[in-house]
C-alpha cells in the first residue's frame, strides 16, 4: 500500500504508475501527484543510468524490458516503503501544476484499422454498394503511415483544417475549412527497443519491444479524406493533428488486463498466428463537451497489438525507439460503442444531443473531445489510462 | 574558376557543390574530392555558427536561406580564390575514401504521385477497366506518408521483403518473398526551415523553406502493394526501404535549371496557383546492372514542387527540418522514359534485355539499380546530382 496521501483507491494508484514529461524532466504519476524523477535519480533514490534525467522518455524506452522492470520495481518500493517517505515526499508535485509535453519523441507513426465494426461501418458509408469489408481485411491488419511531426500532447488546441472537398452535387472540388471534422478514439502502442532493418519481429517478441500504451485521438476531416484518399490513402484528412495522452501507461501496469481476443475466421497466415491471442480489456469513453457519447470496448478488436507488430515488420521494416502504432478507431457493435462521430451520427444524418441541449453531427469550433479509459490493474484494482483531450479552434484565415 | 585539380569541367564543378556527411562531419563535394567542413569551420575558414561541425546537415538546414547563401558563397570563394589554396587544399579528401551516411535526419517522408504518365500507366495496370487517372488526380497532388525510419543512404543493400500477396487465381493470399520487386526513380526535396502547426505555407514561400534536392529510389514490392493498398494506401509494399543519394544538391545550384511546367487543365484551386509555374530540368537515367534502361525527364511533371509544398501544408500540417517530400515516380511519355520497372516491362509482360544478355521483368537478387541525373548549372555548365544506388540481397529466412 502506498503512503502517498489520497492515492489509495485512486485510478492512479501504485499499481498504475504512468510516466509523463515536462521541459524540466520526467515524472511518474501517483494519485493526484507526480514524482520528479530527475530529482529522484539525481539524489540516488533510483538509478537508470541517467535516463530519468531527460526531458523525454526516449532514453529509458531504448533501455529495454530489464531496465523498465527495475525502474518500476524501485519506484513501487519508494512509493510504498514508509522509510522512503521522508526523502521522496518532497519530490512529489501536484499533477495540475505540471505543464506536460509529449512524453516521447515520435519516430514513425502507423495507424491500423483493426476494429471490424469500425471498418464495416466506414466501408458502408465511404463505399456504398460495395462489400462493407475490403477483401484483404480479414487476412492482414490494414494500416498506413501518419504524420509524426503533427502528433501533439493532450491539451493542445487543434486548428480546424482547410482543404479540398467535393460536394456530391458539384462538378469540381471547392476549398475551405472542413465541414465534417471528426475524431477517432484509438489506443497507441509505444515502441522502446529498436530492431534491425531487414529482420522481422515475430508476434511473440511483442513484450521485448513495446513499452506501453497511450490513448490517441486521430482527428479526421471526413470531407477532405473522402475526396483525396483514393488510390493512396488518407493524407491531409488526417495529417493536421493527432493527439496523444500525456501519460504513458507501461504494459507492466496492464498485466492483468489481457483477455482472449475474438476468434479469427478465415484462419490467418502463420506469421500472424500466436499461441495465445490476447487483447487488452480497456474500456474507453468519449466525452463531447463533457457529455459521454460513447463507450468503445477495446477488448473486441479483431487484430491484436502483437499481430499488428508482426505485420508491421514482416517486410523487414525496422523499428525505432519512439515508434507509435495505433489500433485504429475502437468501435464496438453498438451505436453507443462507436469510436468516431462519423459512426456515432451515421455520417452526420443522426445528430446527437449533448447535455447542454445542443445538437451535433460533427465538431463545432470550440468543442472539446476527451477520451478516457479504465482497465483492470493488478490485485483487483482498477486503473486509468491518461486521458487525451483537445479543443477545436477556428480555421486559420487564408493567407 | 576553381583551383581544385580536375574539377574544371567536372559535373561536380564549382557551380554544383553538394553537401554530404560522414560520422566525422559534413563535406562539400568538388570534382572527385570533398572538403572537410568541420575542419574548415574549426580553422575559421568558414563560419556557420558551428553548424558545419555536426555529423548531419540538420543544424545548417534549420538556419535558413541567408545562412545557406552565406556558406555557399564563402565555399565558392575558398575553392576559387588562389590565395585560399594553401589553407584549403589540405582539407580536401578523395570522395571514394568517405563512408557517407544519411546527410540529414529524415523527419517526415511524404511521397507524391505527380507524373501524369506514371499515374496513368499504373492506373491501367492496377485498376483495369476503370479510368486511368482517378477523378481527383488533376485537382490535387496526391500523396501519402512513407516510413522515414527505413530511409537509407545510397550504397546500402536492400533485403528483398517478404509479405502477403494474392495470386490472381488463388482464393486466399500466400506468404513469401516478393516476386515483383521494383524500383521508382524520384526526386526528393529536403525541407530546412520549419513551419508552425495550424499555418499553411503558400507555394510562393517554397524557397524560404526548401534547401535542396536528393535523388530517391522508392523501392516497391508490387505484389505486396497490390494486395494491401486498398483502402488506406501503400504500406508494407514500400516501407521496407527507400534509398536517397548521399549528396544533397542545394537549390542554389539549380537556379538555371527551372523551366516552365506543363499547363494544367482543368484549372486548379487558387491555393495551388502560382504566378510562375516552374519545374526543374533534371534529366534522370536508370541503370539496371550497369545498363541504362530508361531516361526519365523530370521537367514534364504535372505538379510542381512548390504546388506539392503548398498542398502538403494547406491543412495546417507543420514542416520540420529534415522533412523529405518526393515527387513520385518520374515517367515521361515514352516507354524508354518510364521511372519504374512495372511500367518499363508493362507489368512484367515485356521483359528488357540487359547488356550481359540476361532478361529481366522485375528485380533479381544481386541486381543493382543506380539512378543518376544531370541538370543545367549556372554559367552554361552541366551539373550532376548525387547518384542513388542499391543492391538487392536475398530475402531473410523466416524466423
Amino acid at each position: 500500500m502506498t503512503w502517498v496521501e489520497g492515492a489509495v483507491g485512486s485510478p492512479y494508484g501504485v499499481t498504475n504508475l504512468p510516466y509523463g514529461a515536462t521541459d524540466s524532466g520526467l515524472w511518474v504519476r501517483i494519485g493526484d501527484r507526480a514524482l520528479d524523477l530527475a530529482a529522484a535519480e539525481q539524489r540516488g533514490l533510483v538509478d537508470a543510468g541517467g535516463a530519468l534525467r531527460r526531458s523525454a522518455l526516449d532514453t529509458h524506452l531504448a533501455q529495454g524490458p530489464a531496465a523498465w522492470r527495475a525502474v518500476r520495481d524501485r519506484l513501487t518500493e519508494l512509493l510504498t516503503g514508509p522509510s522512503y517517505r521522508r526523502d521522496v515526499e518532497p519530490l512529489l508535485w501536484p499533477v495540475e501544476e505540471l505543464v506536460l509535453r509529449l512524453p516521447f519523441t515520435v519516430a514513425d507513426y502507423v495507424d491500423f484499422y483493426s476494429s471490424e465494426h469500425h471498418a464495416s461501418n466506414v466501408g458502408q458509408m465511404f463505399r456504398p454498394g460495395q462489400p462493407a469489408l475490403p477483401p484483404n481485411w480479414k487476412h492482414l491488419p490494414i494500416a498506413y503511415h501518419g504524420r509524426s511531426g503533427t502528433v501533439v500532447v493532450s491539451g493542445t488546441d487543434v486548428v480546424r483544417p482547410c482543404g479540398q472537398r467535393k460536394p456530391a452535387d458539384a462538378e469540381t472540388p471547392v476549398y475551405g475549412p472542413s465541414t465534417r471534422l471528426d475524431m477517432e478514439a484509438e489506443v497507441g502502442f509505444v515502441v522502446g527497443v529498436p530492431s534491425a532493418q531487414g529482420e522481422r519481429v515475430p508476434a511473440d517478441r511483442f513484450a521485448a519491444h513495446v513499452f506501453g500504451v497511450v490513448l490517441v485521438n486521430d482527428w479526421s476531416a471526413r470531407d477532405i479524406q473522402a475526396w483525396e484518399y483514393q488510390p493512396l490513402g488518407p493524407f491531409l484528412g488526417k495529417s493536421f493533428a493527432t493527439s496523444v495522452a500525456a501519460w504513458v501507461t507501461p504494459l507492466a501496469a496492464l498485466a492483468d488486463a489481457w483477455v482472449p481476443a475474438p476468434a479469427q475466421n478465415p484462419p490467418v497466415l502463420p506469421y500472424l498466428q500466436t499461441a495465445d491471442r490476447r487483447g487488452l480489456d480497456l474500456r474507453l469513453s468519449i466525452e463531447w463537451n463533457g457529455t459521454v457519447v460513447s463507450r468503445p470496448p477495446f477488448a473486441g478488436m479483431y487484430w491484436t497489438p502483437a499481430q499488428q507488430l508482426a505485420h508491421l515488420t514482416v517486410n523487414g521494416a525496422s523499428l525505432r525507439t519512439g515508434d507509435l502504432f495505433a489500433s485504429g478507431t475502437v468501435s464496438g457493435p453498438a451505436r453507443a460503442e462507436t469510436g468516431c462521430f462519423l459512426e456515432l451520427t451515421w455520417g452526420g444524418r443522426e445528430p446527437v444531443t449533448l447535455a447542454d441541449g445542443t445538437s451535433r453531427a460533427f465538431l463545432a469550433d470550440g468543442d472539446t473531445v476527451t477520451i478516457r479509459a479504465m482497465a483492470p490493474g493488478s490485485g483487483g484494482t482498477t486503473i486509468a489510462l491518461g486521458e487525451v483531450s483537445g479543443t477545436i479552434r477556428p480555421a486559420a484565415r487564408s493567407g
